[in-house]
């Protein structure tokens, strides 16, 4: 970081509360001393955990109060009305008033979006705000979204969500250009279904690097920088790829497991299963961005470790330190303006 | 078998075309006697085909002359229209008559699909034919239905495919009475799209054991026998898992050949491995079903090898036995039957 930045961490969020965002906050800030974070939460039971960690009076770490707390079963609009001093909303609310510059929350999603969307708004020239996370691929990782926060989407809404993922990859990834692919159930342009098809067709009309459609596994190997879908689409996708990756990573220790000689190749080999491991743990994919508001809001898995929190933050920095939202506001106008002199 | 049976074989179809439909069909046949292969396509490479295999008199496989084929890239109704003695009509066409109980095909899925319901018809109360596979799960494996034949399915699409998995389930698995779960976004009944909404309030009214939502990753918990979805959702989902099971394959087989001593490990461990990618290769998936049709048509994978095909044969086998075509016209019936007491 070359100059300060805070973020606010909803500490209440997720199935684990202040036990995994506080050893990940103490981490984070540990690690780079330009690093603030606002803690939103109940003070006491904050203040309680930054004691066992021996953290009570880290100059980095300021607690934000917060009297409650959003369930993972609330819906979207209890959370919205009945809850306005809930973490996640004050979280999201110093965000709005420039106390810090993004937040990050492992609370329940459609709250999560709902609130954002209410306290934030969307920027101008987006309908709808989308989820995109980064996938590993073959050659590195890929942009994919929306991943449930549209279902029914129209073609304008999936080239607004290209527009979104492609300044987040030129962003994060430093391409000039990133390839934009719509994904579909086939290649030819004669597949897929109308929104998709009237989505192309907006998308070559624009200034993107659009390369046609992509399907599910093009996802994995990473000749796309950005995948576009709808979002129940992206959402199966996703989940989809999780269940075969932990149903895969049960296979290998099972087969391991089988009897004491593959247990010993299973400890010889361990090196080679942790780097494998390493390289499909999906903590080192958590952390979503809620793209297409007026400021930047990470969504962390609600089972998420420290590990993995800790890098849902590192994707809050860096989207402050690139100004995401800027460059899409940006783009989303040059687009528009385009479209009228035309 | 506990009686002949005689499948069609698209022989020219696929990647490969006879160079892994005639080893196939050669090794089905010498492990059954039961079963008599139409081996359908052009007689002059077929016959040297069997000759280079020393099977050019074999009693229980028949060449049936075909003079075109259905290209990967031909439309399906340029394949309908202009390709009237391709192997895969005439495949096809044997079904019909009444020759063949079924036929396997690894042509292209739409001018398969557009052929077979052209010739066989739907069965009645049937809109649309769905293409069905089953996919492996940490209990067995799950039966997920459309995979792609279908693009913006209605809710009552929706109701038919789950009754033809159900009854696909029932057939094959020996289950009385299969679970059947909706693809959705959410596990709460307040989330998904209003398809899949309207096809639960549907489902709940048939005498299907109807268990509600299921997420992505619920297709390898298995905890459902059957999930149903709209084509477009399916197809994009079975495409990311195959694209994250290669990518996990790949990744497998680099860290074991880092360096001379994970080579080493990677070679004292290949049973193990061997025993792993025996778990998630999907040529033991190869062959789905091609559902609601008034015979059995069964899709190879275009690039499936001898192996992979060979499965496929064995799934329509087992539907020519179980006689699945019956069994969905029959649950079919007694559902409108019981709407129209109502």
């Amino acid at each position: 970081m070359s100059k300060p930045v805070t973020i606010a961490l909803d500490a209440m969020g997720g199935d684990h509360g202040v036990e995994v965002v506080l050893p990940a906050a103490l981490d984070k800030v540990n690690a780079s001393s330009q690093l603030n974070l606002l803690l939103v939460g109940e003070p006491d039971k904050l203040n309680e955990k930054l004691r066992s960690l021996g953290a009570a009076d880290h100059p980095q770490l300021e607690v934000q109060p917060a009297s409650e707390v959003v369930e993972m079963d609330d819906s979207p609009a209890q959370a919205l009305r009945n809850k306005k001093d809930s973490s996640m909303r004050v979280a999201i609310d110093t965000v709005k008033c420039g106390r810090a510059s993004a937040c990050v929350s492992a609370g329940n999603t459609g709250a999560l979006m709902a609130t954002a969307r209410f306290v934030l708004r969307t920027l101008p020239g987006i309908d709808r705000p989308a989820i995109c996370t980064t996938l590993p691929s073959h050659r590195g990782h890929t942009h994919v979204l929306d991943l449930g926060a549209n279902v029914d989407s129209k073609a304008e809404h999936l080239m607004q969500f290209a527009v979104m993922g492609s300044e987040l990859a030129r962003a994060v990834d430093g391409k000039p250009s990133p390839s934009v692919a719509l994904l579909n159930v086939g290649e030819e342009d004669i597949k897929g279904n109308e929104q998709v098809r009237e989505a192309a067709a907006l998308l070559v009309e624009t200034d993107l690097n659009y390369v046609g459609f992509a399907e599910g596994d093009d996802i994995y190997l990473g000749d796309a920088d950005v995948v576009v879908c709808d979002g129940f689409v992206g959402n199966v996708a996703l989940k989809s790829s999780e269940g075969v990756a932990r149903m895969i990573r049960n296979f290998i220790a099972e087969e391991f497991k089988r009897n004491l000689l593959t247990r010993g190749l299973g400890a010889l080999a361990l090196p080679v299963l942790k780097r494998l491991g390493e390289r499909i743990d999906p903590r080192r994919y958590n952390g979503a961005s809620l793209l297409g508001l007026g400021g930047i809001v990470i969504k962390s898995h609600g089972s998420a470790d420290a590990l993995a929190f800790a890098h849902a933050i590192d994707i809050a920095v860096v989207e402050v330190e690139k100004d995401i939202p800027n460059r899409i506001r940006a783009h989303l106008e040059s687009i528009f303006e385009q479209r009228q002199v035309v």
